[in-house]
């Protein structure tokens, strides 16, 4: 029997142009029976806040600040063009209109396809966030290491 | 026989600098005889633009502008210190003055080499790009599935 | 006996919260006894830079101009809410109050667990950048056929 193709995205990036495209490739992959495992780390984790808009989370006035100024999902902004956040609205429309899934429909589906959502550990530490500040989806808070052997025998993408 | 080592490369980024390392990886790969798949999606779709400049290619007035602004490869920003686009015309004079292949000279070698260039389904839906639009050595317009096939057993990379 | 687990890392961002992310999956993989090969190009090669700070290195005017506004690691810039570099001070002060490991330290790390940091041949010709520009512990300059060679048989991510 042939092994189990295996996919492992870090989402490093909080971006909402490269988040569709981690969960395009994510729930591409999941649909065709791969193992698929995305490790949340650094402004990737704004796209896993459980919180919508700018939430003053973690302890201490820098990490707040932090927060405050990235924002949840709904607040990425696009890598460029993003004119004050406009862009991310103008291009849902345009995802709409053309029947592609949305951004927040592929986080859905990546929910349903049962894909590991897991939360780097140590970025967390840094910004002050907490599993409780995250989705219900977020099974794990885990580390480079664990990571890593999750990831034996993957292809190992980094967006 | 050793099966032959592949690499898959999705060209997510538009940016000048980018390019460089995206055609540079994938020329170096197929000149030793790597099978390599590029698979141009969002921003990248702009380096494979027929047209040089800023054409309003697409329907729709968001689509028509979005493709204005983003322009083609000739207008592709270097991903930092820009300078309103002086800067990409600086390093290739750079690039000439010490020999290094332009970006030019570098799309030229994919084409000669057999390259497989792939444009995202979904990205051009969303931008409303069509593959008349694009470089004639584009061969395919395909979706994430027909992608992770072509990437079956190699290593794949998001630039 | 199972072939060791590689890692190749192609360090091409030069901004402070990648070479973080960088180094992190670098020295976490070389901890449990992966071969890491760490590939620095473009704005990677900052990273490298002997000479803390802004030093016109390269030849000719503009080769010196972008080396002193591309500056070396201490000057790398967050890549979003940069603000003209005291996020990155910031950033560091949040990791030496949560424990967690500073850029300088992974660096150092990076170098005591044997890692291999190799530096971009082209890059530096077009930077107009010299191995005695570069922190002694980097053993080679190579170019993108031998990085291939160092990376059959491994993953490879692109950061």
């Amino acid at each position: 029997m042939e092994q189990k193709k295996k996919l492992s995205i870090i989402c490093f990036s909080g971006d909402f142009d490269k988040a569709l495209a981690a969960f395009t490739l994510a729930t591409g992959a999941a649909a065709v029976n791969w193992e698929v495992n995305m490790f949340f780390t650094f402004w990737g984790l704004n796209l896993l806040k459980k919180k919508k808009g700018r939430s003053p989370i973690g302890n201490g006035l820098l990490a707040r600040l932090f927060n405050v100024l990235m924002g949840a999902r709904d607040k990425a902004p696009l890598s460029r063009l993003n004119f004050g956040g406009v862009s991310p609205k103008l291009m849902t429309g345009m995802m709409k209109k053309n029947n592609v899934a949305t951004l927040e429909e592929l986080v859905d589906s990546a929910k349903a396809l049962g894909i590991n959502l897991i939360a780097c550990e140590m970025a967390m530490h840094i910004l002050g966030i907490q599993q409780k500040d995250l989705d219900e989806a977020v099974r794990e808070v885990i580390g480079v290491a664990t990571f890593l052997e999750y990831s034996q025998d993957a292809q190992t993408v980094f967006i």
